[in-house]
């Protein structure tokens, strides 16, 4: 991958420029070359989408030979198969090497200028070179992100509820369902969408028309999308297409594109926190291109990646933790409360889930986990110290352990503030003040889902990153779970109120 | 523009190095150097208020001599007059070829150590070497901000209820009206302030007394600021003194300033989507500097500028978008709902609309748009192709027009929650729950505004920069449209139980 | 300090070398090196610990012999002893310099592999080479910020209430006392814990069992935090381990981490601003680690530290402005209502203050403030001064008086709304609506206690750094002040509905 040889000019260049007479792209590229098909579609795709063609020539896949680098020591490898299609070997990984794999599978395959091209390039695909990425990805719950949504009734109620259109009318306010436009760009803009091929349209270029497939909820890049050819994820979800950088997936930004406030303030934490002040503080001097990634060497202060999936080694080039495309995988707890905080459930399946409510939540309403279902004392064990290992290369012991006790109690104080909204709750459907049908449809009932969905969740994950303190308290946090609590005991007596009136 | 000759140092440079002994500025200027008058200027100012000098001395116009900037290739020129007075040709763009024009129409002139200087320099003054781009600008919605707001009776009373004072008395909350300073800091902060000169003052300064101009509402950047040679706006707002960078306004920085949560929330949500996340990762190895910027090569993710004013070719040289200064020119919808989203209106001065209601507003209160001042499908359909066209560089057609198709969707539900809104409030009004006169001073009323200032705006914002799908889901979104409609009808009931209780 | 002369391979590195066979640490040390004590930590923790080796190494403090440092120009100086122990002259500030100091007052201290060393570097251990900053510090409201909020008998009644759990039964919402854990990361992550050695424990490391200090509240670099040795403060609160760097602190992302919103949305509002917005375009040219650091030519916008405690100078070499550690000293107004915006107090401590309810608050109930405890006019005026000589650097008197005429009103009108809300709120207890006893834990009082310290806080930091103007507007500012007004008068109704009918 350090040799590169030479500046190809594409035969295409010539011929542009000569139409063009300005600047036109030259490639670099490494021995080898660019294959006959990617060149191709680079001497139109120069003129047509520039913007793609310019991102990819400054991605590593545009510089890098896959048969080169497979000869990498195993600990610098970016690429996991154990062997390659041969017609994959030989050439640097442009766009017809992605765009060209598994056509049977593909619906939105088409033809297209003589080849035979996929609309989307799915995990699938990646797969092909990044085997051991894909298969833990797959077996992930950002995997399962719109199933776990759309297809628990729970969760599905909530969506419904809280994206469907109201009508006023006859002094009521009357519920529709949710458009798929809606969904597609509130829920399921993060989840996914369900991409499928409903037929083939026609569309006017400046190559004249063309024929092209007609995709369903497109475009998206949610990181549980299902895909044309049935698999489900978006490697593009956090690798940004055409640079497919694992920079930028590093870097919180691409993190903070999903797992923000209310709901899930990770990244508002993040970037008030001490870790995230140095790092905004001192980035531009750290490495995010370097695999393995160099604890105390290539950067000072952990990102998102560090902790949750990154492969890390010391400087002394010890290996302190592996890397994994299972985001969940070193986890011990899921602080994201449903409705209350619990251990990392097993599969990343969760509508397998059956608790003793009957229903697919990982803890009942009252509160009682569904444990066979979720990770045990002795894998949670497992999983904290792996984790703590991280910490530890920068941070005493004392100051570890100390960190994740105050997070234990965090964890069972915060649920008990969601208990304590849920006996309201149901104290207010005792009393007929609400209906309990949809538990998301009625002002209390919202009030309620506030106190964990917002509240509970902000001041749980202020706590994993000790040091922004604002979201445990003013900001979404202990100041809003107490002032809501009164919220609600008011609200139940104005409703009474109103209703013992009628 | 590239044939920097040398290293001048002023000769005041020498002067006050013998009396500071220290670090001295050292202005690099080029060929033909700084006006007499302006090396006065600085002579003083260097001492005096060295902040600004330094800042200037990075600037382009320190290094910029015009005579010789007109000389440029089309494409690549920053100026755009046809021809130059004489006396501004031969030197850089210093401190007085700036502060000393068209001085008769400056009420804010006044003679300083012998010249005669204006305090403020508007766009008028700017217009001597930009006068495409203060043309544009002139007639767009940003020079009218100030007059848009407050010379429409609609939003002035919305102006006035909420930055006015509360007292309570009698059981009842008093109004007053809003002051100027108030004003000035809040809605005025962006929409401009009326600079007036009301007399003169005497200040001590290190010089000893000095006699100024005394001016109303001042300092104040907004982009729709009155001036006092009767001009409107300020093309600091977005180019900031002294540097007057290209670059800061073509970072989101720059439109944040005004454009953010929780009503006009472009920013937040750009900075949370997929360009901006790509942006913030990479932006260190773009270039903000270089006209025409270049799609794919100068930067690889849009920013604010490129989608909405700036000169865009492609890597071939060919032309996508030209520079435009009127910012809605490029837009076929105004997602900003008043109090509905409709198409952008025709002229940049909108107190003209006179809708169905009476009202200068661009949609009547039922939902019914003053087509007549806005523009019509076809100019809509031509705006939507050539925003497209910037898309495409990057993007298929296919998922170009599902985005866009997308947010039309969008459109139509956040303006039907707006309106279920509306109707909740005017049966409040008819039942005498609350009174119509003021449509802002009251609780439902507010929780009314909030429907579509907050909410309507955020989801829409979130569509059109599809990837931050918080703003249209939990944060500001679809959650808050749905939930203010539940404590609507709820308020409304417990305001008739207290009302029917009297 | 520029003389370095080599780069100094630690013996320990041959030594780990040959065991990891792979990257070991080099440390280039100045001339003198790291003492024998230093040396030996570094031999065992740049294996055990090595993210915190890697840090210090990017320190200036791994490259300063401190004798050295005092030979240096008393404005270039970044050491204020007038003298030092023999014992940290001659070496690189290394682990042991710092970890070793006073182990006396140390209840901290513990033997470990033969040394004596303490946990937690404090205050009083800086102040052994930085005694101006040290001393200054001691006597700030920040060294003071545990004491002043949990030793204050109104604000700790804000603290219970807010972070203790409630459990509801019989139809009631039952108050617990706050954990120390709830309250470690959110009141105390900010303001300080309480960090004291409650005995001694075994923890099991890679080089077996160790005995260490068992310590309470711990982590934390709360800038207020009572430390093992009896002093108060974190230095390291704002200049991170291990790097300590002045760079870091000057940045606001470190500011950013306390004075965030909703009740100190400095940062926030700074970064919206017109400082801001340059802050966040240029400031990859500036220079953030140059001492004196000067104005124009190292920044171009101030960041926090520009106008709050760094040390400037003009371009010319002019003292601007002194440094200071003593935070508040350059203020002459407190924008941060307790319960109204008021003069600074005199005393960092201000636990003293009785006012005339007799309570320790600044100023009264009803708005009257305990003057003798506060700064006068004349120092006022002082301050002020002071401050503008910044301002003017880059702002004429004219923009300077303007911007702090309006600071003024905008204090006096939002302590009116204050004041309103009070109105209001006693009205409530008056007819027996709320109950006075803990004016934080119902309803109506924690939409009194929002006013100030949420919407009140947040124009008047809009206001103190204009450009900011949401932050005044829809964005916790004059919106929410007005509409919670509305709301108060509302719930006063609707609760005396519910009292009546029982």
């Amino acid at each position: 991958m350090k040799r590169f040889i030479g500046v190809i000019s594409l035969l295409v260049c010539c011929l542009l420029s000569s139409v063009h007479g300005g600047l036109v792209p030259k490639v670099i590229v490494p021995e080898g070359g660019l294959s006959p098909q990617t060149e191709a579609c680079i001497s139109c795709h120069s003129m047509y989408t520039p913007g793609i063609v310019h991102d990819w020539m400054t991605s590593r896949h545009s510089k890098t030979i896959p048969g080169e680098a497979m000869k990498k020591l195993p600990i610098e490898k970016r690429i996991s198969a154990e062997s390659l299609p041969q017609s994959l070997q030989g050439y640097a990984v442009g766009c017809y090497e992605c765009h060209s794999l598994n056509p049977d599978t593909h619906k939105d395959n088409f033809r297209h200028m003589g080849y035979s091209i996929n609309v989307i390039v799915t995990p699938n695909d990646c797969k092909t070179c990044h085997p051991i990425e894909a298969t833990q990805f797959a077996g992930s719950k950002k995997s399962y992100a719109h199933k776990n949504l759309m297809g628990n009734p729970v969760y599905h109620a909530l969506t419904s509820t809280i994206t469907g259109m109201r009508r006023f009318g006859n002094n009521q306010l009357l519920a529709e369902k949710p458009s798929e436009a809606t969904l597609h760009e509130t829920c399921l803009g993060c989840h996914g969408t369900n991409v499928e091929r409903r037929g083939t349209k026609n569309i006017s270029t400046k190559l004249g028309n063309l024929e092209i497939p007609d995709l369903t909820n497109w475009p998206n890049q949610g990181v549980g999308r299902v895909n044309p050819d049935s698999s489900t994820g978006a490697c593009t979800a956090c690798h940004p297409r055409h640079g497919f950088s694992i920079e930028v997936a590093r870097k919180p930004y691409t993190c903070s594109q999903c797992h923000l406030e209310p709901d899930v303030p990770a990244w508002n934490v993040y970037r008030e926190s001490k870790h995230g002040n140095i790092y905004s503080s001192k980035y531009q001097e750290w490495q995010f291109d370097s695999v393995p990634w160099v604890i105390g060497k290539d950067f000072k202060a952990p990102t998102c990646a560090t902790c949750h999936n990154s492969l890390i080694v010391s400087p002394g080039g010890d290996l302190i933790i592996e890397r994994t495309h299972d985001f969940g995988s070193r986890l011990w707890v899921r602080l994201f409360g449903l409705i209350y905080s619990h251990p990392q459930p097993k599969s990343g399946d969760t509508t397998i889930i059956n608790n003793r409510d009957g229903l697919p939540l990982p803890v009942t309403f009252a509160g009682d986990p569904a444990s066979e279902y979720l990770i045990d004392k002795s894998e949670q064990e497992r999983r904290l110290t792996a984790m703590s290992s991280i910490c530890k290369n920068c941070h005493g012991s004392n100051w570890t352990s100390g960190h994740f006790a105050k997070l234990d109690s965090t964890i069972k104080e915060t649920n008990a503030m969601t208990a304590t909204a849920t006996n309201v709750m149901v104290s207010a459907w005792d009393k007929g003040i609400e209906d309990k049908t949809n538990p998301f449809d009625e002002s209390l009932e919202q009030m309620w889902a506030s106190q964990w969905l917002f509240y509970g969740n902000s001041i749980r994950y202020a706590s994993a990153m000790t040091g922004a303190p604002d979201y445990a308290s003013f900001k979404n946090g202990w100041w809003y779970l107490n002032k809501n609590l009164q919220l609600m005991r008011n609200w139940m007596d104005f409703k009474k109120e109103v209703k013992e009136k009628d």
